[in-house]
């Protein structure tokens, strides 16, 4: 059993408890939260504390605190066993107290409140010995997940990529949404155009998938749109997407 | 059964072909294009034609042609029976000829090569004559799909919102997949992530699934990520759309 410590009592955080809990694998021995009464609701047998000196010492640590805090927090951690922490923008070097460190970066996006799986989820690992992969693969596995050896360069650019698919994904759905709300138009008569948008991206390669005036350099029905815009912000990024578009089309 | 004759051979007129074979509501009579060879593999006892002065009488024409060929096509079209066109962003008006006019826009992308449903798919239906309305709606539920009440204006909005929500969503994805390619990361590994993205949009409401650098000011991050860019336009649509999500948030 690998004596695992979970850092952090957000989202992540919550469900890597959940699941560590039934592990045969990886044993959740302690868990650490500064707001003592966010793991207060945790199993008894599972040692809780709001002290990082007070720390047990293991095989691994979990740390899933914001990015910010990941360099005090793992400074404050000293032991043998291997550091790891779960943040897709932050370099393997930002955690300055251990000496064997490790990202454990799950590909996805994590809210309050929404159901939250690691089923078939890619597992971003880097560490600093190789000799500590083998441990990182099998919690990913024991997670439910697929991992992938990734350096903290690419990790960086696969951040990058997930801003534009996912916050600048829901960013657009957001703004469908206002305008359907605006105007009386019942969002749900757009499922299936958003399910059909994704489903045929990952089909048919996004760059065959595209459609519509932008990339037929439709200026009428452009400008109709444009019309039907009071917001100059939105109008503008409007105006900016449908050139980005066309720029990529003609490439 | 409703006599019908399909205007144009273009994907969603296939499929519309397709579907009306098997119906025993709409009987299709006739099929109208300007390229006989793409509609000479239809079935022998449907009649084919190459001539708009030789469309037989009926009650129903769904004009399936590109937005700019509807006013010229449908003003060669003399009938007492029903002219629909299916186009999103076209006017009712722009039917030229005939008395009794109708717009039947399925809300969807529809591509050359991709399968294609009709299953549960919102149909936008528009008459001028309300006793036509009857008519549109059976032919959307024998399609499979739903039928929805919406005036030209409305639909104008419906369909910029598409544009939003289809085509600028799919330019996420191609410039994210793009990146990926450049950096030799497979990109089936942000499937899952793409997935969830939609369904907590869906579930929460994208107000609520909103995450990331932009919504939470990280500025450091956001540096990380433009430095990572080296093309200076998708530099600057990362900048217009941080601070377009920054603006929604503080509404």
């Amino acid at each position: 059993m690998t004596k695992t410590v979970l850092v952090g009592a957000g989202h992540l955080a919550i469900h890597f408890q959940n699941q560590l809990t039934k592990s045969k694998k990886f044993q959740l021995i302690q868990w650490y939260s500064r707001s003592i009464e966010k793991v207060t609701f945790a199993e008894q047998k599972l040692d809780i504390t709001d002290q990082l000196s007070q720390l047990k010492e293991a095989d691994l640590y979990l740390i899933c605190v914001s990015d910010d805090a990941i360099a005090s927090v793992s400074k404050k951690i000293e032991t043998e066993g291997l550091v790891a922490h779960c943040a897709g923008g932050v370099h393997l070097d930002r955690l300055k107290g251990p000496s064997k460190k490790a990202v454990f970066y799950p590909l996805q996006t994590f809210t309050k409140g929404a159901d939250l799986s690691f089923e078939q989820l890619p597992f971003c690992i880097e560490t600093t010995a190789a000799s500590d992969q083998k441990k990182l693969q099998d919690l990913a596995e024991e997670l439910g997940g697929t991992a992938h050896k990734i350096d903290s360069q690419k990790r960086a650019v696969i951040h990058l990529i997930a801003v534009f698919l996912n916050n600048f994904g829901n960013h657009l759905l957001h703004l469908g949404n206002d305008l359907a709300k605006k105007n009386n138009i019942p969002f749900e008569i757009f499922h299936p155009l958003i399910h059909e948008t994704f489903a045929k991206a990952l089909s048919n390669g996004p760059k065959n998938a595209q459609t519509g005036p932008a990339l037929r350099h439709d200026q009428k029905t452009i400008d109709k749109h444009l019309s039907l815009l009071d917001d100059k912000d939105i109008k503008k990024l409007y105006i900016h997407l449908t050139s980005s578009i066309q720029k990529k089309h003609e490439q």
